[in-house]
């Protein structure tokens, strides 16, 4: 298959880091992305060149776009963390080889050169070969969000009380989350904003499922903490909701962050809880959690790819848009609840 | 010795816990405390009477009256920690009888009979007999800010870092952690609010002292930080100060937060740095400490006492304070800068 020369993709616009923080929401993509022609990438020795099928959204794409996340950006290359394609070439190393050709689901890493494009550049190392059984729409979201939902939900297991709290209690992690508390008989308590989506996430498994934007929010929140006694704490979203939460827990509670969705200040509202109830503060994110628990990931990507084989877990589309219509209608979509939103080169 | 029926004694006003957080200043003492005639207690069968001799008083002290402890007051109850005297009656214990008439150290702990006040109780277990050479100013002051001292100084050290921070540099307790730097050649970075307070830290072993009222006090610490690479941060004060601290400290950095000197909204500035560079935000209680590393108390308590009869730990004394002029003279004293107040019943 002879590659074009050239290609279609989402270039950033920014360089390096925001100066300032700001929200989850995507208002627009004009600040940070520029459509654009680029030259295909050639693959280093130990990598792959993907020719993208699907290509996934995740709230880390946005902080990424946005200048928020962990890693710099680099003005001009493509944006998109993961996707799924066929392998069209790849570098000398055997291993890379061998996946020639074959349909994975990739994510790029520190390979800058992302999946919001025709073609997009892997380490063959993070490429999973597909089963049949797959959909593109699970692929394209199997590496970043179900390895995520496995990593914190082996914190929670560790912890050992079978309640927990997660904020973003429908996003498409969180459901996967409660999807595996679920068949270990975990309890979680999730927040939403939305009463539409109490009974969803009811029926897929969460004990208890508050409305954030309800005005005896923080009764109930006390209610429930004090009748379940959870631990830990999965938190997306920061700011006044988050401290209300940690606020609410018992002694020996552990506060984990991982996104950042609401720009407010966050507040630690007593820190004696610190001092006398040894509650903690901490962070998750999956690129450390790899490196820390390298065994771990094998397991988890093929867990992964069995419980969307067999429909244990399932991706919510709210709407995959071709890459040419992308800048103009990504952020509406985004907008949009209780599921995910693809790029489609 | 016959021992009276009564005696004066500093009983808390206050009941269980204050609703509203306060800062770590002692205004006036009428709202917390008042002086009175009790009876004097009888020790359990595990405890000791103790005729105080000497009481100290710790910002745990005043955090305690005010409500803000993670301890319940009892209203009606001697209030102080901590102190040195002389046994007068024990239970039937074996080793509270083998204290009978000994010069000891004492902490009060959960026995609610505080030290400032004619005689106090204490549980035998936490009595020190004390060396001839130790110094009534220093035996009164041996076990709070002592073992907390030692024990804050061991995370430093787990940590590997020479370079870590304080606020509250002035503080006995900061000295003391000095001290045990020096020795050690650890790179302690304080702050302070007062000018004259650079030269003595600087004397007693501080790598750096910076002010925190200075307009430039924000740029100093970062060019400091850079320098010095600090990971652990210990924290007495929280608020604005703080927040501001541990957001130019590096990845993997620990806030370590054991006083709330400041009642000012205690924010975490960058949550992503949580997420990103694996800081955490924990508390250090000695209570909790004592509990899980029984076996350390011992020699921490034998190291402390040693310290202070070498002349290796000395306490600074801002005032002894007679029991009957407590209510007047105390709040004044401890505004005073660089050394510890005593009350002498």
């Amino acid at each position: 298959m002879p590659l074009p020369l050239e290609m279609k993709a989402l270039l950033l616009v920014g360089d390096g880091y925001a100066r300032t923080p700001s929200a989850g929401a995507l208002e627009a993509m004009e600040p940070y992305l520029q459509p654009g022609r680029i030259g295909v990438p050639a693959p280093g020795p130990t990598q792959a060149l993907i020719k993208v099928s699907l290509a996934s959204i995740n709230p880390s794409d946005i902080a990424f776009i946005k200048g928020q996340y962990g890693q710099p950006r680099v003005k001009g290359q493509p944006a998109g963390f993961e996707g799924v394609g066929i392998v069209a070439a790849t570098g000398d190393d055997p291993y890379a080889r061998s996946l020639e050709g074959k349909r994975v689901a990739f994510a790029t890493g520190l390979s800058n050169w992302g999946s919001w494009a025709d073609y997009a550049v892997a380490e063959a190392a993070s490429c999973i070969p597909l089963l049949d059984t797959v959909r593109d729409e699970d692929a394209a979201a199997m590496i970043v969000n179900p390895l995520t939902a496995l990593a914190m939900f082996d914190i929670v297991k560790q912890e050992g009380e079978k309640a927990f709290i997660m904020t973003a209690g429908a996003s498409q992690l969180c459901k996967l989350i409660i999807g595996l508390a679920r068949e270990e008989e975990f309890r979680p308590i999730v927040t939403v904003r939305r009463d539409e989506q109490i009974p969803l996430l009811k029926e897929l498994g969460a004990a208890h499922v508050l409305n954030e934007k309800t005005a005896d929010f923080e009764t109930a929140l006390r209610a429930v903490v004090k009748a379940e006694q959870p631990r830990i704490f999965l938190d997306a979203v920061t700011g006044p909701l988050a401290s209300a939460i940690f606020n609410a827990m018992p002694k020996r509670s552990r506060w984990i962050i991982y996104g950042r969705l609401d720009a407010e200040p966050t507040v630690i509202r007593e820190p004696g809880q610190l001092i006398f109830q040894d509650k903690h503060i901490e962070g998750f994110w999956l690129a450390e959690w790899m490196r820390r628990f390298r065994d771990r990931r094998g397991p988890a990507v093929l867990e992964a790819q069995q419980r969307f084989s067999d429909g244990r877990w399932s991706t919510d589309v709210t709407a995959v848009v071709p890459l040419d219509e992308a800048m103009a209608k990504v952020p509406a979509e985004l907008a949009r609840p209780n599921g995910k939103v693809f790029i489609r080169p």
